[in-house]
């Protein structure tokens, strides 16, 4: 059903209107320090924000054991958020038209360190006609809107002709189990939409994702006396390049995807963290790197996760130093498949 | 002076006689957990052996200015232990004899993950004659046999013929300051005997030692959107590798070292801790390694400091990366000359 102009000018105009309270409403998300698992208190506000606008809010929490059940469900480690999912419910008074989820996550990547930042991570300050501040794009925006698009039909006098859920998750920057979740607890609908910042385009295919953490041990001796390669964070660094021709691999296979062949590099492995040894004087006897790779749509996540496990068994056992002391591999967040949109889906 | 037979035999007794007081002592030792910064109740523990022996105690702390104006000063980071120094001194009624200084460490070097250990740590456990604890070898069992000397001594009805000055010092693993501040108090004799363990062999030369730490800063972001070459931990590997070449480079330089050319390896660069980024999936925007090199005597702690410094410049010069985010390279700990004792010194 298309919209008739008059009507389309009238709700524009009813955005605009309430745009300066939007941008403020996007000032107080931004506010909240909610990296992972420190997501409590935005919800709280999120919940709160629902129920002022009368929607039915329904508020619960991660089902490990459904999650883990899951083929899609991300790997739950200590790590992992223990902040509600809010829901707010509005449901029309005749149910005639097609329902809709208004999806967002609350939670951002970990602002780094913070002398890098030119304003303060957690203060938002608008420059320019940009908000600066972590989690304003990615994707506080997109949940402000969220509720800011219903304010705005009400506020010409319409309603939703079916049922809207507006869903304020977490752990969308790790493992996915927030969007999850919403689908265990039965939500659906004809449609759903997730603002997450694109460059305003609709994606209809992307990778899949998976995190995992590789640690090496080995035996600590004085430097003095070091052998070659028996160093734990050489070590480590030796299994990066093993990665890295297995990245190279699974990039070579783009070719055969339609939507990702003319993508020069659709696989990216990330090394994101690294912490290994004690002190510069001992040779290191333990370092612990943690990965991101991406996959191609129908590589299969559970397939990848054994090639990876796979790729890195393999090396070590062609390694001096990492035959005797094979690295531990830990899947620790995204198990994700990646995914592909037929035309017309 | 040579000993007598039978006055030898008489000593060696007197210190068989004492073992297991020793050994005891020792363990009582390695109980406190005097890892840098934390030897402040081991060094009580030492205070209250040499008053309890009635040597005159003198307990002092690092003259910080004194340190850092000496050219062999260790670079006093804020992980840099404020622990005392203590010293027993014996004088004797009448000083006839050479004077004699017995030093010894408490500073213990970091005991790593813990579950690599098959006994605890700080719970000293004997067997097969071994015992096993961290410091337990390197150097509590010179600290004991240093005042168990003096007691076996005492137990035959002798006593040095000179002053002795028993100094139990912290620093040695990471700066040598708590050495050197002895030597800046003022501390001089004959001899000095430094019971490190060193396969019971005396050294009269060393390679000096050089702490240092490179830093790489990098603009986050997206792994999505990661271009090659803009990860911190990457290019934190990329500076190691430049190092190296300048490990091989002063490994070359030991055939001029008559007490060197032998010796396969002498310069070892050891890559001791790393700590990078905040989590897998945003391309690390920082990465902090810690090194530890040696140099050889000559070749000036004050000019290898320089050539590492050039060394990482000019590397990052170089690299696309590293060229627009220089890494800030910190000394932080050990700037000190190799030695060589020439024969009859």
């Amino acid at each position: 059903m298309a919209l008739d102009d008059s009507l389309r000018g009238k709700i524009r105009q009813a955005v605009a209107d309430r745009f300066g309270a939007q941008t403020e409403f996007l000032q107080q998300l931004v506010r909240f320090p909610s990296t992972r698992g420190n997501e409590h208190t935005v919800q709280d506000h999120m919940a709160r924000a629902m129920l002022e606008r009368g929607y039915t809010l329904d508020r619960f929490a991660m089902d490990r054991q459904e999650i883990e059940a899951h083929p899609g469900g991300g790997e739950i480690s200590e790590l992992h958020s223990e902040a509600p999912i809010v829901v707010g419910i509005h449901r029309p008074r005749k149910e005639t038209g097609r329902s809709l989820i208004l999806q967002g996550h609350v939670d951002v990547v970990p602002p780094g360190p913070e002398d890098m930042w030119t304003t303060r991570p957690f203060d938002p300050v608008i420059k320019d006609g940009w908000m600066h501040g972590r989690g304003a794009g990615d994707m506080k925006a997109g949940v402000s809107a969220n509720l800011f698009a219903l304010d705005a039909l009400r506020a010409v006098g319409l309603q939703p002709a079916a049922t809207v859920y507006v869903q304020s998750v977490v752990e969308e920057e790790s493992t996915g189990n927030g969007a999850l979740m919403t689908h265990l607890r039965g939500y659906k609908a004809d449609a759903a939409l997730v603002p997450e910042p694109a460059s305003e385009n609709l994606t209809r295919a992307n990778v899949g994702v998976l995190w995992f953490q590789f640690e090496v041990r080995g035996i600590p001796v004085h430097v003095a006396s070091m052998g070659e390669g028996a160093n734990a964070i050489d070590a480590a660094y030796r299994v990066v390049g093993a990665l890295r021709e297995l990245e190279t691999k699974w990039n070579d296979a783009r070719v055969d995807h339609a939507l990702f062949s003319g993508v020069a590099k659709p696989i990216n492995l990330n090394l994101g963290k690294i912490e290994g040894g004690d002190w510069a004087s001992s040779v290191p006897a333990w370092c612990k790197v943690d990965c991101r790779i991406s996959i191609l749509p129908g590589a299969g996540a559970q397939e990848a996760r054994q090639e990876i496990e796979a790729c890195i068994a393999d090396f070590a056992r062609q390694d001096r130093f990492l035959a005797n002391n094979p690295p531990r591999v830990t899947f620790n967040g995204f198990v994700s498949d990646g995914y592909e949109l037929k035309p017309g889906s």
